[in-house]
């Protein structure tokens, strides 16, 4: 007998033929003598619709408030499987996010989980009742009704997988898994069996579409095991975990990419102390987040410093550079909206050399130049023009061995 | 200053401009200095919605979590009041059921307030914070939660003023008071002024849609002063206060009606201890309620009994009390679905002789057969032929006075 945690997001309970599907497969795990908590999001468009509401009122909407505004969705879900499964006979309990004991901080719409509360959910749990939590909510210390942000369910389930320490985390989606590449670009990509936390952590835009990238840093501290699945077959999807030595027998585990990455550079800074803090305390400030920054050298005491933002920053950030360009002394201020990102990623690369090489190889000979660098050790990552995305995510799927064979 | 309680049903917060109006009318009971707690229902209709979604997944769907469902109604409405309320810069919260500590017993679906922690809800109060509070839910002692029962917003609200000791709960609906009659029926009906809660007991049918019974019941216990008004209009409403001596110049202060009834007799009963028992209890584990009971003495130890049952239980009923006929050896068991009941209601009637005459004179002249009568200390009741009901009610409030002036 196992404690296995299920988490179903939106689209797998988007409407009530979809809850009694979900239903089904929660009650299979628990007839297998497993105890099962299920954690759910809100029906597939809720939570947009509720924010549509609030925006209708208010043009910044008080973020407490907004929070407890959307944290209804998760309640109706929680409240109809409950229902769903009690009328087949099941013995279920819905728990809010304030019954099953998360505790967040009180930073609304956003909130970290500090701690949850175990004894009430085992007690109920060893009464054999199948506890169905509303997933993304939270409350803080003093009662107040929190949210933990986007995809904040994956986090709530590994969140309540590591506090229960439970055998099994799995997360039910609309895709079948995480695979080598997105298979809208390249038809080869295959879907990988097992992955590590730190492989998930290094391909973001890949594998947020699938797993809220806090959740996945989350499974990796307390090494909850995760299976990502889809709740529309029975097939098995990917295993998320720590690394194991069976992984390594590929060198990259899968090709990412992101288009949404605008350019700025700025020309000849002063080569001095305190001069990167000017450029980017500004932009941090801003709220906007920088990816990739690369720093050039360039003769007699000047660089010209690079680096990324998200497209829909990019007006914001190249006004603020422009003034930090006055005030230190910059030349000019350059921007390009048309570039992407594309990456390899996986733990193999740590104990082989040529990956870099590779990858540079595989794009010159298709003629795409490579506009920037960056590199984690299992991560490397090289700025293109966007135009040649789709193209350069297929050539190196192919040269680093990843397509699926016929 | 003053602490005000103003509880908004769901026709006044049935959209996003009408909660922008309760909005506004907070807004102003608390610029003139007034503290002021609000309770709201679900905007109009979204209760059957979510109920008749329930029904989708369960026949009779787990009381317990109908409630969670439910209970997102109220939920709504106070996030968005208060997202509204803090746009116009006031200092708003919300406060849902556990938070607001509206403690009752575990009677999901129709739960009991067992009491009201107050602390809380004072300290926000003593920072000058506008409280939001959801009505029709609480929890219990173990923190489920529970809803209170059609209208039970109402009472919500009653006890949230009772326990705050505050010095006015103003109940906003969509009619602008009490009326003397059903102004539907009798175009001459005045809006009662002042009336009071032994007098709202009492006269149900016309009371109860505009306020839950329970709730008047809590107001006489802890003597709050209601104000039943509307919020479409800034006219005065109707106060629902303790009896008065101003009260007593008028006998009676209204006419009310109720189609609802449906009669049965038991012929020939004998007329020995238990017999009545035996009438009335499978009766009462049909969950049937019985209104009127008359018991006629006949020659030879045997007697008639008549009671009547709301109409759609009368089917249910017929069928019991057959079998019931023929255990009891009773003579025959007729029904008649074609009858109402028209009452009048006055706490002034209690030092006044002859309102009985005057109510049986009044229909007699009008050849309205009485098939049966009942009376309270404030309160006389006939049940006669279904379609007489209009004319009775106009005759009955002409005759004691009632009218409006032109």
């Amino acid at each position: 007998m196992s404690l296995i945690i299920q988490k179903f997001g939106g689209t797998s309970v988007a409407d009530l033929e979809r809850i009694r599907n979900v239903a089904k497969r929660v009650a299979k795990t628990y007839d297998q003598g497993n105890d099962v908590v299920v954690i759910l999001s809100a029906m597939a468009g809720v939570t947009d619709d509720l924010i549509d509401l609030a925006s209708q009122v208010s043009n910044s909407p008080s973020k407490r408030e907004l929070d407890v505004l959307l944290s209804t969705g998760e309640q109706t879900t929680a409240a109809l499987l409950a229902i769903t499964l009690t009328d087949m006979n099941y013995p279920a309990l819905s728990l809010l996010g304030h019954q099953a004991k998360v505790v967040t901080d009180c930073t609304f719409g956003d909130a970290r989980i500090i701690e949850i509360g175990t004894e009430y959910i085992k007690d109920l749990l060893e009464k054999r009742n199948i506890l169905v939590v509303a997933g993304f909510q939270g409350c803080d210390i003093k009662g107040n009704i929190t949210t933990l942000g986007r995809g904040g369910s994956d986090t709530t389930a590994v969140a309540i997988a590591s506090a229960l320490k439970a055998d099994l985390c799995e997360i039910y989606t609309d895709v079948d898994g995480i695979y080598s590449a997105d298979p809208n670009i390249c038809e080869k990509a295959r879907k990988i069996d097992k992955i590590s936390y730190d492989e998930m952590l290094n391909m973001a835009s890949l594998g947020a579409k699938v797993l809220q990238i806090r959740s996945v840093g989350f499974a990796k501290k307390y090494n909850v095991p995760v299976h990502v699945r889809s709740s529309f077959s029975e097939e098995e999807g990917t295993m998320v975990v720590s690394e194991d030595a069976g992984m390594e027998s590929l060198i990259v585990s899968a090709v990412t990419h992101d288009k949404d990455q605008a350019r700025i550079t700025l020309k000849r800074v002063q080569d001095q102390p305190g001069v990167a803090a000017k450029i980017f305390l500004p932009i941090a400030e801003a709220g906007i987040i920088v990816d990739m920054i690369i720093q050039n050298t360039r003769a007699q005491g000047q660089t010209d410093l690079t680096f990324t933002v998200p497209k829909k920053d990019f007006q914001a950030a190249m006004e603020i550079e422009r003034k930090v360009a006055n005030e230190i002394g910059a030349v000019d201020v350059l921007g390009d909206k048309n570039i992407a990102k594309v990456s390899v990623v996986g733990v193999g690369m740590k104990n082989h050399s040529g990956v870099a090489s590779i990858m540079f190889n595989t794009l010159s000979r298709e003629n795409i130049n490579i506009i920037m660098i960056s590199t984690s050790e299992i991560r490397i990552s090289c700025a293109i023009e966007e135009k040649y995305t789709e193209l350069a995510v297929r050539v190196l799927h192919t040269a680093f061995g990843l397509d699926e064979e016929d």
